[in-house]
């Protein structure tokens, strides 16, 4: 019998997800369905609802792209996970099957779905978005391992791989700013500067060991940036904000002569960076990343191990639980920034 | 007795260079007076004489940065040459002093210049922006090795560095632009795409080996090289127009997931370049250089060792030779595109 369940659903742009009713279909090789018990909210599906991605021509469609849950059934040729085993859902490809074109059932019509999905009780999903969960690792603090701590520390451990003594600065403190700022932590880094307009988040990067703050909404956080190391600009800095602007000033407050600035930031879509040529070539440089260089079957058991010896805090991101029906509070509180990483409790019974 | 000879130079921004007599300072430790053969005309120098930087504060000074000539004396301490010597000038840094702090007299008043300067009859320069001329290359085609050559070709030998079956596409064909054209033949690229906007220019790329030519005042070089190219772009863009605007169509020209653009122009001051960061996140890089990573001591007798192989052929690039009283026509040919890099005659018996 097929089974039907609860999911947000994203009819129109700009409008509330709607929660429906919806059936899945039978799986297809190289397919998993998977029970959430919880998923993460972070900026890219508020981009998504808000339109900031353009015209979407895959509506309606369903959303999310980091949870944790079980998997209750496996398609043909599906080898990484059984029924029974709990796992990561992220966006992240990692081995096996991309088996994609996900369509469920609602009412007469259907609702379309990429390959992985999480705002819903029951997702189907393809093999190479599912990551068995590492042992000693909560179903809660899970969902953080299939968007924002891979993105957040790859770009630390992957890209910038900070040399000794080096200076960094962290622009924005959202679920990827957090995980690169822990990251940062386990290399030895003379200088780690946060900047956020939040002083809620500034205060929280303090605690995880950020030497200084910069609240870029009472002060310039490129010249303040500038005055912390000497009039240099930092050698790496990181960002994930989301705004042009904000790349820009991480940019600006990169150093010459082989700093480099990485960012994982996707902003609305048309809207371009500004950058002074000449800066690049006294040889700065900028990076930009979709994933952090993150490879799940490589890196979770990685992270798993660093948070099992209690070097990522990173329950500290959850500020409020939400159940599914409040997912429209959860992308508002994200969007505006009520919540570091609004978490959803879909079946909390399966933690 | 202090040498007196002719110099041009610039006094005022925006205003013709002057050909004064001035007076060389006594050499200081590190320094070595040479008497020009010839000077090249770089994209810089007009730059510089037009106001292109910004205020100027070493004004009056002289001016140009690719040379070739004899050494008449060397001061104190040093060893890389020796009087009688024939040498390369050029402003990237080799071994040697850098000593620097050149003023020359002129009249009552003094005349700023920076570590070396080609417009003039005879320069004292840092040991260090002198290279010993290689056997076999003559005196004129010896300025290119000064600047135009190792940038040029640095950029495709050092930083590019195209694997085999790579397609690539230069912007700009002026003296760096055919330099890399010319690099480019030595490695096996499966096409070549050469954008300016002179004819001429265009054909001197297909006789240099261009596997295409774009003239970009007649058809929009991104959308060209999509065609091109199957619609990805290229693997690398060369840029060296000097605009911002071509920066950007070299970065748009270049594909996603891991093609690189590379841009040495040094576009007017507080100029900025606009960049989808989509692009960067999905993958396509952007780097600037102010001297393709060239390295004089290393790269001139390798690149020397190829323009004897005949893989260089240089001499194509002077389509035509300025007395050094016609040092504002060559500068003015040179703005409006009337010449690709004309040589400047000095001395022409000392070659
Ligand atoms: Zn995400
Ligand atoms: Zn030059």
């Amino acid at each position: 019998m097929p089974v039907t369940f609860r999911a947000a659903v994203l009819r129109e742009l700009n409008r509330p997800l709607a929660i429906e009713t919806v059936e899945a279909p039978p799986l297809a090789a190289g397919q998993v369905l998977v029970k959430l018990a919880y998923s993460g909210v972070c900026h890219s599906q508020v981009m998504e609802a808000r339109g900031g991605r353009g015209v979407d021509r895959y509506l309606p469609h369903m959303l999310g792209h980091e949870g944790s849950g079980v998997v209750v059934e496996t398609g043909a040729g599906v080898t990484k996970v059984k029924t029974g085993d709990r796992v990561i859902l992220g966006w992240i490809k990692g081995k096996g099957a991309d088996a994609q074109g996900i369509r469920y059932k609602s009412g007469d019509g259907f609702i379309n779905a990429g390959a992985v999905t999480t705002f819903n009780e029951y997702a189907v999903v393809a093999e190479n978005r599912v990551t068995l969960l590492p042992q000693g690792l909560p179903m809660d603090v899970a969902v953080l391992f299939g968007c924002a701590l891979p993105v957040g520390a790859g770009i630390v451990i992957n890209i910038a791989k900070p040399a000794p003594g080096s200076t960094l600065a962290v622009f924005g403190l959202g679920g990827i700013g957090l995980s690169a700022l822990m990251a940062c932590k386990l290399f030895d880094c003379r200088q780690l500067i946060a900047v956020d307009v939040e002083p809620a988040k500034l205060a929280m990067a303090r605690e995880l060991g950020a030497t200084a703050t910069i609240d870029a909404s009472q002060q310039d956080p490129v010249a303040a940036i500038r005055e912390l190391t000497g009039g240099l600009g930092v050698d790496y800095a990181i960002e994930s904000a989301g705004l042009v602007r904000v790349i820009e000033q991480a940019f600006d407050a990169t150093r010459r002569f082989g700093g480099l600035c990485v960012f994982a930031s996707h902003p609305r879509s048309g809207e371009k960076i500004a950058l002074d040529p000449f800066e690049l070539i006294c040889g700065k440089r900028i990076l930009g990343t979709w994933g952090g260089d993150a490879n799940p079957d490589r890196d979770v058991d990685l992270l798993a191990g660093l948070f099992r010896a209690g070097k990522l805090p990173l329950a500290s991101m959850f500020s409020r639980r939400y159940a599914l029906d409040e997912i429209n509070i959860a992308l508002d509180d994200l969007e505006q920034r009520r919540s570091v990483r609004p978490l959803i409790e879909i079946d909390a019974t399966l933690g």
